[in-house]
């Protein structure tokens, strides 16, 4: 039979190395309810060739949502729907970039995004990230020596580490980015999936400066399925992505999951779901963090997002120990994964997103075992 | 207020120069209740990351109905779920091509495609299309001069002459990619929507031999907000497609989307939408030629797609005739808008599926006077 999901999970093995929620979690309910408020409107306009920014309505519903979680004001003349962030990745380098530009990446970072970049033959360079973000002071020298189109962070709650950058560290990058003219293209997506301390503000609070494409999405927040996410940008560097051929000849991303969204906001559905999210997550990343207590590793406590970031114990290489874990009926992502440079090998990706307590109790004793039984 | 729909008419204008049916011709109802079936199986797996190729199951469905339509065996392993024909062709120029590649497309074509190309840095070159469309000695002249990597065809119901590549040209085309290994990209929008004889074969029964790329949409088939639609080409043509760095990050186009295309295939509905457009799109091309007979033009009548392609009067130019038609309150698009070498200036475009008949008989009758007053 053809595959229909991304990912199916093998038997019997804890995969804590996933980066997406359960299927259980998914608001099946809500999305119909949602769904069949926006069939019983009577107009099918969204099922029509949609504006190329994507629906008006639902750029200022969205708006007014963000400016209610964000606590400052939103302008959905600042705003773009994307076909998620990977979508809105390839579009941002198709429209910013020219074939052997330099991108800045924090390292670690998210893997999947450096395929994006390398098909736009970008030159990838990157930075170091510690437990307050990535290291700006780092990051002006390579400015300086590499003359970066875009720079590429994870602010907020990072993958793979789950640092968040400091409010000072914020400033200091927008700072650089007006002096040096690069774009920061801000992957945003754990923004709204904060459990413990409040983050600072969205990048969002920046796009005024014309240096920032703040990028959002659904997937985290409601259902990867939908593949429909945000563009938080100056209305100029909208204009430009709204150019693309592509986006000229199809219209704007996906009409029709739009509108399902639209009501979901309508009815006042989404902040209960992230709600509901949140506290899944609060209550599974204190799970995991308490049992990685017992074990040899140290982390920095995740303050909200997917993801545990361990370093093992000196000399153990992460790449030995998931065959180890694998034995064990447990397995993660190495470090190096998510290392363009191969400097994370003494590091490991823990997911607290997929599992209930209990089973994410069982994996890190499982993670347990492969470790003394590597020592 | 912001924009939702891509396009808003004038009031009073009949605007003959769209390409796109009417809001009140979409399948609101049908689409309902494939939604509203979606969402009653109670499988949330529409609303998770997608299997990169796209739902296998509705893959095997879509294989299984175009096999129907074409009356020659589909391989759902041989079908790729898109985001429609314009990100089809991204995705197809990122992956197959590089910058300074060139591109041979028809002169004329469809103007909104050679942005894409251009985006990808390609360069364009032009070949004729008569009235048994592309012209195949033609292009071997110009293969052999400029040795391309994609040859781009709208193969049946050419967007704008309407015209349909012979079954002869067909092989000669095939056997020409095999012998210069270029990648025939076959937009086949049109494909399913004919009123008159029937079309040679789609150009999916080439597929075999690995030169051929066979793109269809459900824009032109069901709704354009669905922002769906699919490839047809050899499996390792689909794989390279989908190691794309977006696609492999955020999954296949729009799970949500084609779960409820899915249902639509499921409850029997495409088919029945499809044969609804058929005769409605028969009468109103009937209207619009029958129309067109009183006045001093020439076309092609159409067997099917959405558009009649006249030749004006001797000396009259299309962009000046335009002048005096929104004057009398009738639009139509110039023939250089279609044309890379803009060699069809004494061409223009009517679109038969936005209006119904009196609208089309009444922006004939307009169109008759602003020739008179031009001439």
């Amino acid at each position: 039979m053809l595959k229909s999901v991304q990912t199916t999970l093998a038997e019997g093995v804890i995969e804590l190395g996933v980066g997406h929620p359960t299927l259980d979690m998914l608001p099946l309910e809500f999305m119909q309810q949602a769904a069949a408020h926006r069939f019983a409107q009577g107009d099918p306009s969204f099922l029509q060739y949609g504006a190329e920014w994507g629906d008006g309505v639902l750029r200022t519903e969205l708006a007014a949502f963000l400016a209610g979680q964000y606590a400052f004001p939103v302008d959905p003349e600042e705003l773009f729907i994307s076909g998620g962030v990977s979508q809105a990745l390839d579009l941002v380098c198709a429209m910013f970039t020219q074939p052997g530009d330099t991108i800045i990446v924090e390292d670690p970072t998210y893997f999947l995004a450096l395929d994006i970049f390398r098909n736009h033959r970008l030159k990838i360079v990157s930075v170091p990230v510690d437990e307050h973000g990535l290291d700006v002071d780092a990051l002006s020298t390579l400015v300086a020596a590499h003359r970066p189109r875009l720079v590429y962070t994870i602010p907020t709650h990072q993958n793979p580490t789950g640092a968040t950058l400091s409010a000072e560290r914020r400033e200091q990058l927008v700072r650089l980015a007006q002096e040096h003219d690069f774009l920061i293209v801000a992957d945003e997506v754990y923004h709204l999936l904060s459990y413990g301390d409040p983050p600072p503000p969205s990048l969002t609070a920046h796009v005024a400066t014309g240096q920032v494409l703040s990028l959002g999405s659904f997937s985290k927040i409601l259902a990867p399925g939908t593949r429909l996410g945000w563009i938080s940008a100056r209305a100029d560097r909208l204009e430009t992505l709204a150019r693309n051929g592509m986006v000229a000849s199809g219209g704007g991303f996906s009409p029709l999951g739009s509108a399902v969204i639209r009501s979901m906001i309508e009815l006042g559905l989404l902040p209960r779901y992230i709600q509901g999210l949140r506290d899944t997550f609060r209550a599974r990343a204190s799970a995991l963090t308490d049992a990685l207590r017992a074990l040899p590793v140290t982390f920095l406590p995740p303050q909200g997002g997917y993801f545990v970031w361990l370093t093992l114990p000196d000399g153990l290489d992460s790449a030995t120990l998931l065959e180890r874990a694998v034995a064990q009926g447990v397995r993660f992502q190495p470090g190096n994964r998510f290392s363009p440079d191969q400097t994370q090998g003494h590091r490991a990706r823990l997911c607290f997103a997929y599992y209930a307590e209990t089973d994410l109790r069982e994996g890190v004793r499982r993670l347990g075992q492969a470790i003394h039984a590597t020592l």
